[in-house]
């Protein structure tokens, strides 16, 4: 795929009340110009993820792929918060020259969606005929069916809710609290801060996207006789390293507080209302072990979206299977995409 | 009950090399002496109880309770390197006159049981009628089963297993790092270091106690067009605090290696072949949303002891239910101890 920054120079104003002087969205398309009829395939990322969603979804995305970068017009947004290019906190502050840091005005889902519209006009894409997003992605892909009913043809929501859950928040607020932890965070005197806090919060992130089976077959302890487990603790410790090595811990911070407002019923009457507003044709893909979005909240989800279609995923990968579980994935978006 | 301190004035060797100069273990009891024909009750506790279990477990230990602290013949030790009066972090290092604190010596689960039994031999106890635990305290059952088998009559084996699992080394491991994320930790200058640290080792500890319906049943947002969900959050914050008010983070960081630790077959040829010599009468008790010791792993516990008998208690509570499905556990307790 092709990178591409799309450069605001004017105030874009923010949900939660703040706003950026100027606003940068990096995003990825097909490596060539969208031509009006090309079949439209837009990915919303997940929270850590990039626009370059040939990278990190490469069994689905790619030439040939599923989702052909050759075939079809394939676009994906950098969210707002994000290093990956999109303004963030890891972005200069005109006014001072330097990052912003904690500075950084707080965002939310909204927001996110809005950017990505702001893409879409700009390409001069009238009509999207598949948006898929996972996770937070997936909360994305249900605002923007909310906010452009009919914009959005088909849309695949997989691994995601319309709704914070207390349950999500609970692991969200203890990430807060290892980056709190750490003080090189709270000081923020430079986009180095707070890896110690970054680290840890990605070692407990990762248990909410593994499973207990996806723990205990894929890291267990080598040795009968060990004294103390140390396998899955190294396995953790370099998960934390790898996530702090590629990210910032005051973009973490940012993104993670926008999940905070994730709630497509605000505004709107409640989450049934506007679930019921949809008018794209929705695939709702579950993963049957996933921790953070399992079948009983999911099963819901589908049923309050008219005529959507509920589809649940084998895996002992849990949430983390919506980048394992390729040939399911491409199943369900291939008969979506039929009907 | 009644608190005691057993004192050992020479050197105790711990499993992992390292050595204690002097051992205090502080442990409770029925407010009276010991008499043999006594019923005897014997709980182990959890990761940050006390041996105090009329104050921890309410709802079974007291007078008049199903273990009746009249009646019966209760105790309960408090396990090594826990704040609560046994020799740890916490307490002074001769060598010193200052708290151990980091250099504190490793501790295993089988040293717990080992101070327990200095404890049963100086109460002049040569069996126990009930030896119950849940949690670290299932980690000690199992354990004093396999080291004293025919001390124990009956056992209660709740809510654990009898090998730490790559799952519980995922959650471990996050906390030891949220601990270290806090330098005040590891400078290690005085017992209020990595208190940062240890409420946010709690907040993370909270969701592997809890589930996902018992948080989003308990901690729904309650107004229903926030921008920024909270309520979970707030929650979170004050369970940490709750714990570092109560706790230090060196008895924290000690407990959670312990825990580590626990693997039943060590030198015993396995994990099978340990279980398989338990001469207790046994009941291995689960709870059905635990996602720290879920059926699927406690069922075949149950069937690895000869003649054990496995319970399903129903709770929303998830592996917090030990605390709290009183009657549940009445009932099996009641059954076992007429077995």
């Amino acid at each position: 795929m092709q990178r591409h920054t799309l450069i605001l120079d004017q105030p874009f104003f923010l949900e939660a009340g703040g706003q950026l002087p100027r606003l940068e969205v990096a995003y990825h398309t097909s490596p060539r110009a969208y031509r009006p009829g090309d079949r439209v395939i837009w990915i919303c990322h997940a929270l850590t993820a990039s626009s370059d969603a040939e990278d990190w979804w490469p069994g689905l995305v790619g030439p040939g792929k599923e989702f052909d970068t050759e075939r079809d017009y394939v676009v994906c947004v950098n969210i707002l918060g994000s290093p990956y290019g999109s303004s963030g906190p890891s972005s200069v502050d005109p006014a001072t020259g330097k990052p912003w840091l904690l500075r950084f005005p707080e965002l939310t889902i909204r927001d996110f969606v809005r950017t990505s519209i702001l893409v879409r006009k700009h390409l001069g894409i009238e009509s999207i005929d598949l948006l898929a997003g996972a996770s937070t992605g997936g909360f994305q892909v249900l605002e923007w069916c909310v906010m452009e009913p009919d914009v959005i043809r088909r849309a695949a929501i997989i691994a995601t809710d319309a709704r914070v859950t207390p349950y999500l928040t609970a692991y969200d607020t203890a990430q807060r609290m290892a980056l709190e932890a750490d003080p090189s965070f709270r000081e923020a005197s430079d986009i180095q801060g707070g890896k110690d806090g970054l680290r840890c919060a990605r070692a407990i992130a990762m248990i909410s996207y593994r499973s207990y089976d996806g723990y205990n077959n894929t890291q267990p302890e080598p040795d009968a006789d060990t004294l103390y487990a140390a396998r899955c603790a190294s396995y953790q410790r370099y998960q934390g390293k790898k996530l702090a090595d590629r990210f910032d811990a005051y973009s973490y911070a940012s993104l993670i507080h926008a999940c905070e407002s994730n709630n497509l019923g605000r505004g709107r009457g409640g989450v049934e209302a506007a679930l019921a507003s949809i008018h794209a044709r929705c695939a709702v893909v579950c993963i049957d072990s996933d921790s953070l979005f399992p079948p009983q909240a999911m099963r819901p989800l589908a049923a309050a979206i008219p005529g959507a279609a509920y589809h649940e995923i084998a895996s002992r990968f849990g949430h983390d299977g919506f980048l394992l579980e390729n040939e399911q994935l491409s199943t369900i978006f291939t008969s979506l995409c039929k009907s």
